[in-house]
């Protein structure tokens, strides 16, 4: 028997009409890439993104086709966030900072009908555009007056086709599973693989990102989206602030320090969420201008994913009043998994052990159910100190990627293997200690390349470290420890393993350590383990000790 | 084409298990109905949930059966709700307050296959029991010790069925569309009529009422459940807290001044929700309790509904720091429609604007839209003005009643009439005027009953005013004001004509003014004009100057 409630499919268009109808006027401002800042609201940003799906029927694109980006947040952005998935087209969001060849695979695997980019990225369109085969028209985001002068057959200004373009679109209803965005993940092995989102899991993890023991947006926020939105979505947020109406405020191309602060003293911004590296570059603005202050901002709170920040960041922000709230998630995940946010029980802890609990990932959010298992996927104890293969579950969450590559993901209890190696605690705060296929395996006991790398690092004359297995006869596996020492460092190996020795268990002690001049790394700056391997993976231990 | 997302549905389950999981221990503190206060937690909330689950087996509870319920706010009436619903039931909260005949007809319309009720209602069931056909078992929801004192046969004592029943039991997993519970509303016509929810409107409801910009719940808050849950599933608060982990405290059958300030007191109580007759309640407390006072509690905010509160009452929270937040919604709402939160550009408006705004009823949240309409279907300008048919639509409103009862309720675009009169403004804040059914329609132009009322009864001596519309040859309708008079009052017809005049327009003014010792009223204290259009809707101005 069905309740008998309304059959309301959950639609993006939804979004994007609440806010259009309850905060016309609220603010989204832009820093253009064409240099001014623009201003316009929710009420013309939705009359332009119906013009957007008038202008995408013109071009020949029909109900779920691949509609491509390689754009900076700009509201002629969002506008293609709404006109493409609200009239049924799958909006695809290209990250521009990857390798050409990975571009051209990447759009081509979508079969992209069509091309939207910024101006700042006409060079690399030109080069890329002989080898797109599916792509029938490439879209200059700007006016006539700042077109690129590039020889592109197919090319259109934007402007010009929205000029040319009715707002009279009333939305389709359609089913709520039907796909709305994709993104590519690049993964350190083998092609990039697409998530396809839906319009239910969007609107769904837009509910849950605006709760307050979430990210607590609503009309009085002022947001200043700072993470791309052609990185897993912009985190979600161009979706759940029209449904609250929070003020938008999108830098454009521009994320150092100063502009940041500039935007976000000028917009009253209230609340903003970036990778570690932004927030970085923000302090070191602070320390060299004088008069620039963290106190003169309206910030309540800062958002911080992609990678764990560090004590001393979450501390600045805590001495001015701001929290700094960690998230955790991936592309897979839409991406919110867990949110670090305290409990009322943590209000008695010491500043340093708040500080301290928010470095972990997270808790579970309602919506993604969380657990680590062994190799064999047995559960595993939430005592803090037991790791295992961190599973996530949840209507936001992938079950697979486009066109099936990589098989199906789930396992036999519905749950998507991140890839990562966790430990949850006895609160459900979950605390990643590695990649599971960069964890050491040594004698049934899991022995962490990342803590062993920071120990690594934290030696005074060391660059760079990178830990990797080695194959051995009695216990699988031990680490190997690659290092780069500092320029005129005269450190041995004796040195660092007797440093290592006050740091580690001694298990932990790397079974070698071999120094070289450079690590590789993946175009987004990580670590590239797989080459490591190749090169060092048969490496015997004593038989090279490297340039010193 | 699909998303690939996890194809999850949304079930009531998941919210307790959440719970379970991330905040076991977070409080659920009752004041129990054998007197003493009761503590336990989510974690066993859900393991007494799942007990239930087995013992509705027990009971020969098919998927889908309705469980009726006649209870208070307390936990066992909370177990219920996740182990009736959880397990594939139907919850069926029945309204105490209503006459026996209505009780009658409830239960036996829903077929209730069960029927739990707290000990204070013992000899309610015994007078009602030989007329429920359908009920096979009656579960006084106490202890051993607390056994009622009553002739029934298959009676059984709640504890001691517990105690049988194992706590082994996995959640199943079905449509999220399946029927969840069902609640009666009490119209003044008709016989009361069957609101059926589902899983999915009940999940998407809970996620829409925690966000900052409706009642902003979390981890932090602690939620003194005053609405009761029989009453509109206790404005969905049952399931939203959970979902957030937020602490919940019952007051079981104390409703009183007294009792509702010391819980609040005890239990750091940071948010509530009640109509606004409890609220007055808890004042006349405070103003005749030495040492109690608003300063004394940690309240951060109150949710009202129910009725507009008066301007009055959200002043006096105010002035203690304290929020007060309108909400409006119907048992067909789920109930969440419309809520009454400022918008930033209103910060600078004198503290009188801003509490004179707060009476409106409320504006649109995400999932609920909401248009005015005239006789013909026309949507109606939001100018602030303007009035017409109040409709809503969205995933958490009602389609139709149970069994069909009043037929197709959607209009051609899918909203459902609330059966109110109500004005917009260009924010989107909804002013509720009157009731479609006893506005009166004068010559094109609508007359809202409940003003000319209020008008009326603001003269000194008019203790209660009614009014109807009763046919007039040339303006269709005219109104008719039904006066009784305060003790020992000697106002006469041209003295109260008199008034009215400085405070209504000319063409609002009563055809006539009758006057009557008393006023004919529902069950639940609501005028009960169809008696007064029966006994006065024939009236011939000057045929009756009534008593004086």
């Amino acid at each position: 028997m069905h309740g008998l409630m309304q059959d309301q499919p959950l639609l993006i268009s939804s979004l994007i009409e609440h806010a259009a109808t309850f905060h016309p006027n609220q603010e989204i401002v832009t820093k253009t890439v064409e240099g001014p800042i623009h201003r316009t609201n929710y009420r013309e940003l939705r009359d332009r993104s119906k013009q957007v799906a008038n202008m995408l029927k013109t071009l020949g694109v029909d109900f779920q086709d691949r509609v491509g980006t390689l754009a900076w947040n700009t509201y002629r952005h969002y506008e293609l966030y709404y006109g493409v998935s609200g009239s049924g087209g799958v909006l695809h969001t290209v990250n521009p900072r990857l390798f050409p060849e990975q571009l051209t695979y990447i759009i081509n695997h979508a079969e992209d009908k069509v091309l939207f980019f910024d101006i700042t990225f006409a060079d690399l369109v030109k080069q890329l555009a002989p080898e797109l085969k599916t792509v029938k028209a490439f879209i200059a985001m700007t006016d006539r007056a700042n077109m690129p002068d590039i020889d592109l057959p197919n090319l259109y200004c934007y402007e010009e086709l929205m000029d040319a373009a009715s707002g009279d679109y009333e939305w389709p209803v359609f089913d709520e599973r039907t796909a709305s965005s994709l993104c590519y993940t690049s993964g350190t092995t083998g092609n990039p693989k697409g998530v396809l989102y839906a319009h239910r899991s969007t609107v769904l993890h837009s509910l849950m990102m605006v709760a307050p023991d979430a990210f607590d947006l609503g009309s009085r926020t002022s947001l200043l989206l700072i993470v791309p939105m052609f990185h897993a979505n912009a985190w979600g947020v161009p979706y759940s602030a029209p449904m609250v109406g929070a003020k938008m405020v999108l830098p454009g191309q521009h994320l150092d320090g100063a502009s940041v602060y500039n935007l976000m003293k000028d917009e009253g911004v209230t609340f903003s969420m970036a990778v570690p590296t932004v927030w970085l570059m923000l302090f070191q603005y602070l320390d060299s201008t004088p008069g620039a202050s963290l106190e003169d901002l309206n910030l309540n709170a800062v958002g911080v994913g992609g990678s764990a920040p560090p004590i001393a960041m979450i501390d600045r922000f805590r001495k001015s009043g701001i929290d700094m709230v960690q998230g955790w998630g991936m592309t897979e995940t839409s991406p919110l998994g867990v949110v670090n946010k305290l409990l009322p029980k943590h209000d008695s802890l010491s500043d340093e052990d708040k500080v301290k609990l928010r470095t972990k990932a997270g808790r579970g959010i309602w919506g993604v159910e969380v657990k680590i298992v062994d190799d064999e996927g047995n559960r595993q104890p939430w005592d803090g100190v037991s790791s295992g293969h961190f599973c996530v579950k949840g209507p936001w969450i992938a079950s697979g990627y486009f066109r099936q590559e990589g098989g199906d993901k789930l396992d036999a209890e519905g749950f998507f293997p991140t890839g990562d190696i966790a430990t949850i605690d006895a609160d459900g705060y979950v605390q990643l200690v590695d990649r599971s296929k960069d964890v050491i395996k040594s004698g049934g006991e899991w022995i962490s390349s990342i803590e062993l790398e920071n120990a690594a690092a934290s030696h005074p004359d060391v660059a760079e470290a990178a830990v990797i297995g080695i194959p051995h006869p009695k216990w699988q596996e031990r680490p190997l420890l690659i290092v780069v020492l500092k320029d005129h460092s005269n450190a041995t190996k004796d040195d660092l393993m007797a440093f290592l020795e006050s740091q580690v268990a001694k298990w932990w002690l790397p079974e070698d350590i071999v120094f070289v001049d450079q690590l590789p790394h993946t175009a987004t700056g990580k670590l590239l383990k797989t080459k490591l391997r190749d090169e060092f993976g048969g490496h015997t231990p004593g038989s090279n000790s490297g340039v010193q």
